[in-house]
Formats: structure tokens, C-alpha cells, sequence
């Protein structure tokens, strides 16, 4: 999607046809920092400290980043240590497990520099396949949108939580790709961004890009989104997911939850967007999801800018918290699934 | 209720006999700063800009600062601009007008110093009432937290939002006053403290009063407690109310909604602790009652503590943002109403 007007993608290659350029996210909104990772170690730091982040963005993080070990040496022993040392910055991200294995297969075919070429060519063929998934899912999505504007001949209000947005992805994003689609269209959508404490993913990045592309949107406090589906300021909730269980169950970012309670008491639909890769058909339900506890700093203390234009990061309690990373949305709050392959219902997904 | 050991109200006299005491709240919980309200001018000050802050607070230190306006000058002219400069501090705090026109009422009874002396009196017992009345709500709320314990023999989980504390009242608070009555019984019990973005008051003042008193407690996003349900990590849930309405209907802070949902949908208790004079009869059902919208700063700024341990305010997000400081919680949601007259359903409120 678009920044200052022009197109990007959240990684691509450099001119010189190895380098690999990334924002790094922990800047934005405040600073568009691109980085050039040049080293299978630079791609594990740049996953590892979540300069890049978004379940599809560090799998195609993690596959560049074996393109550029095999670079550095091509051998069975430096593919190995180099699959290795990547799997383990991460080791609960699905998604990058699979980018993995699906780049060390393919250069197990090979040796010396097919081997780098090969690992190369996979790299950016996820890559358009990530992106193709995206844009499906937009154009499965848009209807949704549209319908609603064809009724009311109004602007559509679509609530979303977090980032499902395209930084988290290569491009399009999942959650927000409908929403593109149907902003590029000419259907006037407005988005209500919840901040999504405590890491304000919404705040920084939903926000910034949703700024960046042009398409009108309001930051909430995660408190926020019951009473404007009260008072019918709400027309749509679409969210991503992490992953989605055999019944249908949703776990995503915490909070979601909380949105599509108050969805459903409001008689107002509220959407799961993602690839049919989220599926895990071994689980059977959302009890089954362990769910991340993560560092109490995150809630008791808070990053942003100074008067001087600085980042600066500020205590904002004494207390000890606790710090859940996700939710899990039961399958009877959801009206549907928007895939890359359509509409799905959750009694669908047994099928 | 307790700060480092020693029992503290949160508004009392002078040991000179006329001048007020009350704590600076915007420093809490980073410095206690107890102040001395010595005018009238300085008591309006203090409300205007929320040195001081609660519905029952307000509105004592509105009396306290109408006897200070007639100790300057207790002729009939002063009352009545005193009055007037008091009132428009906050002029949709109806509890404020209530105490001002208590003190307005007797004093007309008297002249010169018997009128002084007559609204310190009334001052003085007005807020004896409004700890009478929190302890009664301790009372009545108390066996809730009491059987949940008998039953389990565990810890008994409580979930919060925003403050409702002592904080708000003169002793005791409303939400927290059965919590501090079980905690002091010796009844094992926790807190689940919502941060209630944006103005954190629940890891600002709820937490700072827990940790004071000595009751176990930990912070959450506002996006967590509802996992927490999930889970069976919360017994009960028990907030204040800014206003009642005829059917039940309760408003409270932004927020209240989404957590007597998730409450709903897991069985799980939830109660309203609140005087009788909370009750708003004129109003039919919620959907009568105005949203206060305040300012957006409230939202994309925020205040906290940095490494040189200076207060300072930081920006959050680029974008701008809504910030509707109040939500309503339909009836059917709630189980049931603590007041000092005892526990109370909601179709109880009609009769």
C-alpha cells in the first residue's frame, strides 16, 4: 500500500539483488526507517527484536533470511545452523516454520550457488503468493463493504482491533485489505482503530497506515468500541486471527473478545479475515490454544514522543500487572471467514 | 481507608478548625501531597481542576468550600456568589449541586458568625453521612465475597474498573467498600485492576489505594479481563455507577459494557455498588442519558513517570481520536445493585 504516495511493499529486494529491505516497525509511526538486512544474522535480530513483525511478515522474513545465509555459504552444515538460528528467534510463529522448511526443501534440491538461486527465486515466489492470498481476501471482503453502503448511501464505519494491516503482512494485510479495496473503489469507509494496549498496534501502525493510504479513520481507547456499536456508529467489525481452531474459534490479539460480545449484542457483523493457513484442524477448540503470557513492562510502562521530538519511554503504574498476549473468540460471536478462497461460515470449516 | 499504615480520609478539617485538607490526586500514586484549602477560590480550583475528583468528593469539597467563602464573608451577597463560582466548577455534577444547595439552605437559617459556624456543622455531617453510607454498602456487599469464599476456600478473584474507590468518596468508596470490609474480615481476596484508559484511573488510584491498604491486586489492560473470565480467574465483578436510570440502566465509566458482557456471557457475577442518590428516576432508560465527550488529548497523550523520575507527558498516536468518557450498561446484565439499604435487583427500582 501506499506511504507519502508511493507503493511499498513491508519487504523487498534490494537493486543489487541479494539485500533485503524492512522497515523497522518499532519506529513507526514517528520515524520511516528502512533497513537493509545483508546477513542471515541481521534478518534473525531484525525478527528477533520485532523490527518486523505480523505472522506472514516474519515467515518471509525468515525465508530471506536463509536466501542471505546460503549467500554466505552455501554448505549443508551453514543451511542447517542457518535454519536453525532462525526457527529459534521465534519458535512459537507458525507461519515462519513453515517459510522455513519450505526454503530448506527446495535448497536441499541443490548445491553452491543453484542452491542460493533457488532459495532466492522461493523467497519471492512466497511473496506473491502472500500477497495474491491478501488481495483475494480483499476482493472476497469488498462486498461486504459495499453492501452495506449501497443500503445506507452512507460512509461505512468498520471497526478493526489491532494490526491486521499490510505491515503485518507483504502487502494488502488481511483485516484491512477489504477496507483498501473498497477505499480505492470509492466507497467512503471510516475506520475505528482501537489503540490495542498494551503494545498500541493500532495507534502506531493500523493508524499509520490507514493515515498513510488516505482512507479516514478515528484512534478509540480499547474501552471504547461498546458504546459507539450502542449508539450505532458501528457498521462492520472485521479483525485478523492467529489461529482458528476445527470449531471455528478465533484466537486472536486480547480484547477481540470483548469487540465481538458487544458485536453481537448489537445485531452487528463482525468478521474474521484470514488465510485458510490459519486453520489448525488438530485443534478441536479455543480451550485447546495456550495462550502467551508476556513481560508485565509492557503494560506498565509505555514508549511514545517528547516535547523535543524524542522516544521516550515513561512508568505509568506501581503495580505489578498481568499481560495475556491473546483472547479467544467463541464461534457463535462470528458471522463469518473472509479467505482467499470466499466467504466461510464457522460450520463451514468442519467440511 | 489506609496509606502507609495510618487511616486517612479524603477530605478533612484543619486542626485549626476551618481550613481543609485534601490529597493532590493528579500526583497520585507518584507523590502524596495533602493540600491545605484555605478559600474559597482555592476550593474551586481544586474541583475545577481536579485536584480532587469523585462524585461524592466534589461535592464535599463544594460544601467545605462554601463554608470557606463565608468565613471570608458570611453576608448574603457573598453566599450567593460564592455559590455561583462553586457551581460552575462542574456544572453537570449533580451531587456538587446537591451538597451546595445543603449548605446553601441551612446557612440562609442564620447571619454573621452563627452562619459560619452552622455550614462547617452541616459540612461536617454531610460527609459523616456519605462514610455511613459506604460502610453500609461494605456491609451489604460483603456476604457476596464472603459466600463465593465459603463455597471455594480460595482467594476470591474480584475484577474492577476505573476508581470507585475511597478516593471518589470521603471513606470507604463505593465498588471497593466491600472489598476493603472482606480484605479486613481476613477473606483472602484479589483484585483485578482495569487500567480504564484513557485516564488511567484504575492503575493511577485504584491500585494506589489497594497497595495502601494492603489488599493483593494486579493491573490489566482493559482488554484483558476478559480472557481472565475465560479462564475462571475471576469470582465476581463489582464497579460503581455515575448515574442510574428508572429501568435500571447504568451508566459508568466507558468501558463498564464491554466487561458486564464478557461477565454475562461466562456466569460470572456482576454488581454495582452505589448510594440510593445515584438513582436517577426522571430518566426513563439509559438510552436518555447524554455522553459526555472530552478531549482528545485525554487519548493520544499521557503522563507518567520518567528515569529521572519527573512526571512527563508523552504522545501516543499521530492520528486523532474520540474520547466519550461513559457507556451504559444495560440491566439485563447486571445481577444486582449494592446500596446501602442492601442488595437491590433491578426490576426492584421500579417500586
Amino acid at each position: 500500500m501506499k506511504i507519502a504516495g508511493r507503493h511499498y511493499r513491508s519487504i523487498w529486494l534490494h537493486d543489487n539483488g541479494w539485500g533485503v529491505y524492512i522497515f523497522d516497525q518499532r519506529k513507526l509511526p514517528w520515524r520511516l526507517e528502512i533497513v537493509t538486512l545483508e546477513t542471515s544474522a541481521q534478518a534473525a535480530t531484525a525478527i528477533r527484536e520485532m523490527w518486523t513483525r505480523g505472522a506472514p511478515l516474519l515467515a518471509m522474513t525468515g525465508a530471506y533470511g536463509l536466501a542471505l545465509g546460503l549467500r554466505e555459504n552455501p554448505s549443508d552444515d551453514n543451511l542447517n545452523a542457518t535454519y536453525a538460528m532462525l526457527l529459534e528467534t521465534r519458535p512459537t510463529a507458525v507461519n515462519l516454520k513453515w517459510a522455513l522448511d519450505q526454503i530448506n526443501s527446495e535448497a536441499q534440491k541443490y548445491e553452491g550457488s543453484a542452491r542460493i538461486a533457488a532459495a532466492y527465486a522461493l523467497a519471492a515466489k512466497l511473496c506473491e503468493m502472500d500477497i495474491a492470498t491478501n488481495a483475494a481476501i480483499g476482493s472476497h471482503g469488498l462486498p461486504l463493504i459495499k453492501d452495506i453502503h449501497d443500503k445506507s448511501n452512507k460512509t461505512v464505519n468498520i471497526l478493526t482491533h489491532c494490526n491486521a494491516g499490510w505491515l503485518a503482512t507483504v502487502d494488502h494485510g488481511t483485516a484491512t485489505s477489504p477496507i483498501y479495496r473498497a477505499h480505492d473503489a470509492g466507497i467512503p469507509v471510516h475506520v475505528w482503530v482501537d489503540e490495542t494496549r498494551p503494545r498500541n498496534q493500532g495507534a502506531l501502525l493500523t493508524a499509520f497506515e490507514l493515515a498513510e493510504h488516505g482512507v479516514p479513520h478515528t484512534v478509540i481507547a480499547d474501552n471504547t468500541g461498546g458504546l459507539l456499536m450502542q449508539q450505532g456508529r458501528v457498521d462492520l467489525c472485521i479483525v485478523g486471527a492467529d489461529r482458528v481452531t476445527r470449531n471455528g474459534d478465533v484466537c486472536n490479539k486480547i480484547g477481540t473478545y470483548l469487540k465481538a460480545l458487544a458485536a453481537y449484542d448489537n445485531y452487528i457483523p463482525f468478521y474474521v479475515a484470514l488465510p485458510l493457513s490459519t486453520f489448525d484442524p488438530m485443534l478441536e477448540s479455543g480451550k485447546h490454544i495456550p495462550i502467551e503470557e508476556r513481560a508485565a513492562q509492557e503494560v506498565t510502562h509505555i514508549e511514545g514522543l517528547n516535547d523535543q521530538g524524542d522516544l521516550q519511554k515513561i512508568k505509568l503504574m506501581n503495580s505489578g500487572a498481568l499481560n495475556p498476549g491473546f483472547d479467544v473468540t467463541p464461534a457463535r460471536l462470528i458471522s463469518g471467514f473472509i479467505t482467499e478462497k470466499g466467504l466461510l461460515k464457522a460450520d463451514a470449516l468442519l467440511s
